[in-house]
């Protein structure tokens, strides 16, 4: 007999189902088998996408919209080719938990009936196919965050970011995978299971905002939405080979996002763009500032979205970290930093090397702070819904301490993380720097179940400084990539991760970095991103 | 024999008599007797000051700069005569908590120098008397916040804000009085005893920066420096005839700032100025801005002071609030409202009545968002000094539950209070209202030991809002205000706080009105505030 859990788990999933055309899905035997891990490019090739589909799904959000500017495409067009691409996508990699399909067609054919009328765009993301996370809610559609226990709530409006989105243009086509408790760097759940990497599906996605890894990565949409408290927007972007923006706290609208533990405030998780360009990164954040979304969420912060002039490469500093002192990155990520370096210096973009500012005691206020009741209130969701839970999810409940935190320890963890911020932001500007550039991760994307080390990006959450994270379209090579034998751990937590790299486990994943800047300097961080992955992508 | 705590206490006042320049001290036999209520106008005529020197502590800070830019005034002038002002003040209405004398004069002498060998001012604040509220740290100074646990604490280095005014050619001359615990809005603490106000000494100065109120509406300070947390700054603002912001959180410099239960982020205590016009807040508010305390505060929003041009009457939209739905306001305040009303119209404002939203709600997320953990971090302080408890200590303290919040709570209050928020800045929207202009409190300044309604000010604390307050020159009239026969209070609090207005205690005691603008216009709060104080103040 079925566990209750079983039965609100198959609703969902018949909700997916129900979701699908079944004429965008293909046989079971057009599909790649289990031991093909690469399937990156079958989307191309499968035949389900006309070539100009393909060459559609291949556009930036930048690119359609000029295009549907002009007239050359309409938004029909558009949303059916990258709503066809989900499709496959999806039964590679297995992202989405809710299509959007007819919803999707009708807004894009108000879209293109205003065009004809007006020869106007309705705004700046006009006809931009986007894909969104599934805890940030959306109306009349089940929003569970994960848990079974919560697979009757039904939010009454979408989200505010939604509806910016929608208001600028947008069209959403499907709705995406997390994992159990939204606190996995890796994309699990008991509901609609893993999402996998479709560079090498013996690999994450990355979490918690895997699905929309999967569908950027992929191409299933031109826009993403994910959420980050510690990394959630930026595993996915680096492991699935786009970009993605962790903007500081209280500048994006987070009303309507559905996670456990709303109100404490002590680390802020942050809503934001996942995508295939620096650019697209600009045009999602513009879109949003501009509409004031202070007004409504009145927590915001009254910042509007300033259009910098792009850096030359002289007008910046950059600090290169090439170890956070706790845990080395593997020899793939050194690599990928070490060209960078290279690459930076040719250019002219003046590099001094970072030393990581006491980021041990800086994850050891975060991790108190992430669950400050000894995850008691996530816990009780997981045991009302009945459901197992998963290693992934104990790892990350054992972060903080055994018992639930006293508000006055609570009070003493947030002085010492301004503390923290203050100093590590006097630091940088005592040593000159402006933007530093590290890993996103020990390497490429880790192998699925394992994935234990948050610090490269959470260090970025507890100090709430912006973060970029662009593709280097470098890959691991298991034939260049080797361990030094005279490599020693200095550190258990060394010890644990660098037994995971196995040079061969992870051919063909891609190397990202990770480009971070001063608290609420978002545009001249994705300005310093846009410079410094341009010189790193350039032949 | 003397109780431990006794000696302590003796050991803050013997430094605040040492701090003192005997010349400028009146014998007993010269002070007016403890009969002569109102004592506003004693520091002009009783001799201590020349004609010159009283003529300079009635300028405000912006006049005395541009005289000291000029050369008519010196800045060993102008803090001679206010440090000799603020002795007199003093033994009227005990504020003091530790003159300055030496440190003032030696650094009015550089000013002068540098101003002598340059011609230049060295700031926006060049040779302005400041008094600050004890609890803001300064450097080797014993900073106890009124406990007297904390004697023995001396502070490192100036709060922030302290060295930025001071950059900015601010003179520190004063350090003034606070209660016990910091939470009444009187002025009493077993060290100094209590502040009583200039104009009847049966009424408190206000609290809890009631020494602040006393020495701005004294004129023995040209800027005042108080921190506000339910009214704390507006309060003595109100009940001493002078100028006072409540800024948007966030916004100045708090680091340096000594309270109980730091770290405590559901409600934040804003630290802000005292003056004697608008133009002088704005003045305090640009200099402290303008140097970007964000660079070492990093919890700051990077938000520029922005210069705004001046409203014209038929530019704003002001509701007038002339009740808060718990608490009518006594007869002088509805009259001073009611005067308001008429000038304001007369002058082409827009007025509509604004009804109160919800204040009750805000408050009960408020109440218990003070102290979560039911006081217990305060308790323990006060135990450890082994100090009596003050009553208005006990009834601050008795807001909250009666038992300690879990984190849970404190949460889900926290979740209220954006909700809140959110939905008073929409109904304002809703109504077009761009300013509300209400009581600062029921009447003039209450009786001492009777401050128990704090609901005209804090309710904006809990919305974040920022709120000026200033004076109407009108007083309370017991002939003209007495109470309506037909009164019924509505419920007990109402009748608890009615029972308190007998017309004859608050003779001559100032009226003052508040003006509240929304989240983080606090440049345009301070320019509507300027308009209406100058429409309600014209002849």
């Amino acid at each position: 007999m079925k566990a209750a859990w079983e039965w609100k788990a198959e609703k969902c999933r018949q909700i997916c189902k129900d979701s699908m055309n079944p004429e965008w899905l293909l046989p079971e035997s057009e599909l790649p088998g289990e031991g093909q891990l690469n399937v990156v490019t079958f989307p191309d090739t499968c035949g389900l996408l006309t070539s100009e589909q393909v060459k559609i799904t291949k556009l930036t959000a930048n690119e359609l919209v000029e295009q549907m500017h002009t007239g050359k495409l309409s938004a029909v067009e558009v949303t059916t080719a990258f709503l066809k691409r989900a499709h496959v996508g999806n039964q590679l990699v297995n992202f989405v938990t809710e299509f959007m399909v007819e919803e999707a067609l009708d807004r894009a054919a108000e879209l293109d009936d205003y065009f004809k009328a007006t020869g106007k765009l309705v705004g700046p993301l006009h006809g931009v196919p986007i894909s969104v996370k599934e805890h940030v809610g959306l109306k009349n559609r089940i929003c569970h965050a994960s848990y079974v226990a919560w697979t009757d709530h039904i939010p009454k409006e979408d989200a505010l970011l939604v509806r910016l989105l929608r208001n600028a243009g947008g069209v959403f086509i499907a709705r995406t995978n997390q994992p159990q408790s939204i606190m996995h760097m890796e994309c699990n759940n008991i509901i609609y299971g893993e999402t996998v990497n479709p560079y090498n599906r013996n690999l994450t996605a990355g979490g918690s905002s895997g699905g929309e890894g999967a569908s950027i990565g992929l191409h299933c949409a031109a826009l993403g939405i994910g959420t980050d408290i510690g990394g959630s927007i930026r595993y996915p972007a680096a492991f699935c080979g786009s970009y993605g923006l962790r903007i500081t706290a209280l500048r994006n609208p987070y009303k309507g996002v559905f996670l456990a533990g709303g109100g404490n405030e002590s680390i802020r998780c942050v809503i934001g763009p996942l995508a295939n360009s620096i650019a697209d990164l600009k045009l999602f954040q513009k879109a949003v500032i501009d509409q004031k979304p202070w007004e409504e969420e009145t927590s915001l912060i009254p910042l509007p979205w300033k259009e910098l002039p792009s850096f030359k490469p002289e007008q910046i500093t950059v600090g290169i970290m090439w170890d956070d002192g706790i845990v080395r990155p593997f020899p793939p990520m050194t690599r990928a930093l070490q060209n960078a370096k290279s690459k930076l210096e040719s250019a002219g973009v003046k590099l001094v090397n970072w030393e990581p500012y006491e980021h041990r005691r800086g994850w050891d206020i975060l991790r108190c702070l992430y669950f400050p009741d000894t995850a008691n209130t996530q816990k009780a969701i997981l045991e009302e819904g009945g459901e197992p839970v998963h290693p992934l999810t104990e790892w990350a409940f054992a972060y903080g301490k055994p018992r639930s935190l006293s508000l006055a320890e609570n009070w003493e963890l947030n002085v010492q993380r301004e503390e923290y911020r203050a100093d590590y932001h006097r630091t940088m500007n005592e040593h000159g720097v402006d933007f530093i550039l590290c890993p996103p991760y020990t390497g490429a994307a880790s192998e699925i179940g394992t994935g234990q080390y948050w610090h490269y990006t959470a260090i970025w959450n507890i100090l709430d400084q912006p973060a970029v994270i662009f593709p280097t379209r470098l890959v691991t090579d298991p034939q260049v990539d080797k361990v030094d034998p005279s490599f020693r751990p200095r550190n258990p937590e060394e010890k644990r991760e660098w037994k995971k790299y196995v040079p061969e486990k992870f051919a063909n994943a891609p190397l990202a970095l990770q480009v971070v800047g001063k608290h609420f300097q978002d545009e001249a961080t994705l300005e310093a991103a846009e410079l410094i992955s341009k010189i790193v992508l350039a032949d």
